[in-house]
């Protein structure tokens, strides 16, 4: 037995894609179309670690995705918790939950999955603007 | 960057280990109390795949949980999809999308989280009563 993927549904893909991708950092694995089902599946994962992936769905035909409560949240552990965070910010991704203790941050994608973003090893030294910076919203 | 865990909350912390641990087959590899923030977090992972994990968290004063569109499913790879689905069904959990083509079933767990179980390489011979079994409900 072995954890392949989780499924998130997304409505814009491209968005989903600069979300996913070129701001947080996975990498594309591989990606199917279905003209039948009208769908367009796509398989990310943390680079180098092409195991444990998140499988994006995006149906054709538009919806408008929310979440519920049974699902919290994707969890990724991160080199540099802080480019990162300024990574995401400069491309306008709030950051819910500021590395106020250079250790932990949740920020969510424009579907509303919540991401938290886990410093590798040690919590690193405070840094501003990180160490005051408020909560905004929920995660 | 590396995946960690996909976080869900769980209503019964009872009902949801007798899910994901004796029926389905993950195993538990740490849990947490927090007296002071109420909840219980667990850990979960299929045998020997500790990497990729599920963190259960139980919030300590009581919450109905309900599903989003957004979020999807859980995906694990499984040794066999008949045996598998049998002992689930056995223990009463409905098999929403039954392994007709002895490749891919669906079912849901206690909060109504979607788990995508795939046959370990090829497909499985048909075999009944799953082969002509419908399906059931969401999912």
């Amino acid at each position: 037995m072995k954890y392949l993927h989780t499924m998130v549904r997304v409505a814009d893909l491209d968005a989903s894609l600069d979300f996913y991708c070129k701001h947080l950092g996975l990498v594309e694995l591989r990606r199917r179309d279905s003209e039948q089902g009208r769908f367009t599946l796509v398989f990310l994962a943390a680079p180098g670690d092409d195991s444990a992936q998140v499988e994006l769905t995006h149906n054709w035909d538009p919806e408008v995705y929310t979440g519920g409560r049974n699902f919290g949240h994707l969890a990724y552990l991160v080199d540099d918790i802080y480019a990162l965070c300024e990574r995401l910010q400069a491309a306008g991704v709030v950051i819910n939950r500021p590395p106020r203790d250079g250790h932990m941050a949740f920020v969510r994608s424009p579907d509303g999955i919540s991401i938290e973003l886990l410093q590798k090893g040690d919590a690193l030294p405070p840094k501003a603007p990180w160490s005051s910076m408020p909560n905004t919203g929920e995660w």
